[in-house]
């Protein structure tokens, strides 16, 4: 959905906020409307907005000045990463300045004795682990755009990935940030010791879409890098019994660092762009386990005993690097493959593990509802589903009718005990639907201690809580100022 | 410290509040003040208080209707599990109600295939596994007063115990909570999910010591057991060459499920006590590592490889369920043993473990200052330490001064880059320490978020926060209602 112009009131509005910006923060401003626009979208990229301004800063400190000018102005802010949102947490607003992090990438301290590594919050998730790698350790989660995306946005969504089965999510690894406040002023939250005393405000800014203050540095758990790892690839002949495999893997305590599932749609497409050698079924897993070579046989002999019991049409052990390298192929492709054959739309929804086929069998039911192929690709053992629902987005009406299939589907993950999202945050795509899983005084508790952190409402202000509440809310804050 | 007797105006009081309790929930107000000295305490028995009364609901409706009619008359509520506290998070004010949970003590939900109990939140923490243990499941968190701590309690305080190293504490093994807000409401935080869309409010109520609401139901993460542990002792001249030890192993990446620690004053007393066989050294370790015997054989190896380098003066490895039982039993003696020998004062900080030896030394050296022993046993592998105080109870002057090299201790942990709590909580006991960790800045924004949850500040109010700051907040809160 494309914004309308700006208006003259945009453009002077424009010029004032930059002149001070680039003021006190020197090369750093982008506001040729030209410019500004590769930061009107994120990777939602059917939602665009072209900003106000941007700002690059380097610091900490340039970030501070940046928000006291805003803060001063009443200038909305929107943090960005990397831009890699799937929701639309780093979409900006035509009123906003985007704070763009991707100059802050420096390591600023390890420490192997106390395991942790310091990294200034516009960092990738691959480079973290790259700083630790010579040194025999990583950075565990590891989102499927770990390439590209940033540390601060995985703060921001509470990031997953493949290797959270095991590992947890990035609420689990985040030690300590420091944090610049609306106002301008830095606070340090938690540090290499984790837990601190008092409130844990550690744990709730992590996973708050950037909207109570902007993560310029980070403190992270680094782990020994496993000794090693092999994984099998499991074929069945149908979705629901590989997901009551899973299911019965989770139940019997064997835990895998990934359980991984695709089912024929992406199977097919994944074959025919990469290539794997993947067997023609309903549906496989890929389940990896680490350890030292007799751990790695004693898992894998359990799980083959749990999975016999679903009748395998397959079950491909991996015998070399070679072999391993070509299981894990498909699956890191499957995204890039559906992308050759079709617009989709992939959701982030989590479902108790035991759901699984139940949750297979509604996508399948409503699928064939609203008539659009749904092909399911995700991290099986948490739950954390990414179903993709394939459309034509010059079709006219398709667009909408995928959205509200996806709706569907994640009031369903809601109804069997689960949740919104997983690791992509809610951002705007889903924000209207925090109804169907808060209720409006659980809502409330959360906008009130947004209004702790950012008593103003500038902060990535239009995301996550339906517009609603939140904008009659903001506007009543920022003219009662 | 003994308060002053109650007066004319606090007896009216109670009467006037009794019988409105008494009305909504029958046979579950103690009022009686012979009665209610059974709560002037918890397990930091030094500071006394007698409450206003003590209400021992069954459900959460009950719960509910009783913080409604302390909303209405503004009463203070002290919220309290089992009252195992040892820095005072239960103790009551004169001005209070203590609302206990002694009674709700149910198992609401067991479901292994998705892994988890929920229970009423004042179920002891060791009868949780009990009630799933036959199925072969276990609570991970392991208190050393398990057999009698609940739940509520242990959320409260984010508790820990010996097995914490892997497993992780209580934050890490919530997965939900049915909370009463001050006002009566009832809020399901969480579920069995675990992390949420939105703020995590479940992790900010984690820890939060009973200060935004009273936690009646908790949903929690059930574990399958190992399928077998194995304990050794390693023995070491120095207790600094102990901590190195365990500095190395935690370094190697190595992941026992438990690290202790117990320094010469600590092994004499145990040994008198409880004869467990353990050698006359001047510190050492008891590292238990679990999984199959495979596994177990191959952790010990690395262990054994590790510890060789600081010449351990002992390497005795289990070789029966027996030898097992001897190794744990002078460890689990360790604070009845201490306790027979003298008053003892207990703290409750962390550390990064790479400072273990400066911390130890450092402490060594406050102690020849202050003129008092310090016994030290406590959880290494994460860098939760427990010195214990020894004082005479009888000496003037003993207490205030082992207070005060309490809190030196405890500075020295905020120092090195740790932390005034592991899993006690700030209480009563460190209140003032506070400010040791946190700016003025900090403890503001935390208060603001206390403000949310309980804009009068009734619950656990007189804790947590320096009194300078908290009392003229909450005098000001209520005169302005």
């Amino acid at each position: 959905m494309q914004m309308p112009a700006p208006d003259q009131g945009i453009i002077a509005r424009r010029t004032q906020i930059s002149a001070r910006l680039s003021a006190a923060v020197p090369g750093a401003v982008i506001d040729d409307p030209t410019e500004t626009r590769a930061y009107e979208c994120d990777a939602l990229s059917a939602y665009r907005c072209p900003p106000l301004a941007v700002v690059l800063p380097r610091t900490t400190q340039e970030v501070a000045a940046v928000l006291r000018i805003c803060h001063d102005e009443r200038v909305p802010v929107v943090p960005r990463g990397a831009g890699t949102s799937l929701a639309g947490g780093s979409m900006p607003t035509a009123d906003a300045v985007v704070v763009g992090l991707s100059r802050m990438n420096a390591v600023l301290e390890t420490d192997f004795d106390d395991r942790f590594i310091r990294v200034q919050a516009g960092r990738t998730n691959l480079s973290v682990s790259g700083a630790v790698d010579a040194a025999g350790f990583f950075y565990a989660p590891d989102p499927s755009s770990q390439l590209a995306c940033a540390i601060g946005g995985n703060i921001g969504m509470n990031s997953g990935g493949a290797h959270c089965l095991k590992y947890g999510v990035t609420t689990n690894n985040l030690l300590g940030v420091t944090m610049v406040m609306m106002d301008g002023s830095v606070v340090e939250l938690g540090g290499p010791m984790g837990e601190a005393a008092g409130l844990d405000l550690l744990g709730v800014v992590c996973g708050s879409e950037g909207q109570l203050g902007i993560v310029t540095e980070a403190t992270l758990r680094i782990l020994p890098k496993p000794v090693g790892a092999r994984p099998v690839l499991v074929g069945f002949d149908a979705s629901e019994t590989a997901g009551a495999c899973v299911a019965a893997i989770i139940r019997a305590g064997v835990l895998p660092v990934a359980i991984e599932f695709m089912d024929r749609p992406c199977i097919r497409a994944t074959e025919a762009f990469a290539g794997a050698g993947y067997p023609d079924c309903e549906a496989l897993l890929i389940i990896e386990v680490e350890g030292s070579p007799p751990e790695i046989d004693e898992q894998l002999a359990l799980i083959r005993g749990i999975a016999d019991g679903f009748a395998p049409v397959e079950f491909r052990e991996s015998r070399s690097e070679d072999e391993s390298r070509r299981i894990w192929l498909g699956r890191k492709s499957a995204f890039g493959a559906m992308g050759q054959i079709n617009d989709y739309m992939c959701l982030d929804g989590t479902i108790p593990v035991s759901t699984l086929p139940e949750v297979l069998a509604g996508i399948a039911r409503l699928s064939q509802e609203f008539g659009l192929d749904v092909a399911n690709v995700f991290h099986a053992g948490d739950g954390n589903m990414h179903p993709l629902i394939l459309y034509n987005a010059n079709t006219p009406g398709d667009l909408e009718r995928c959205e509200a299939l996806g709706a569907e589907i994640l009031k369903l993950c809601v109804q069997v005990g689960g949740c919104l999202t997983g690791e992509h945050g809610v951002g705007v795509e889903k924000r209207e639907l925090m109804t169907a899983q808060f209720t409006a005084d659980d809502l409330e508790a959360q906008m009130q201690v947004k209004d702790v952190f950012d008593p103003f409402w500038l902060l990535n202000a239009a995301k996550v809580f339906p517009l609603a509440v939140s904008a009659p809310r903001r506007e009543g804050l920022r003219n009662a100022a």
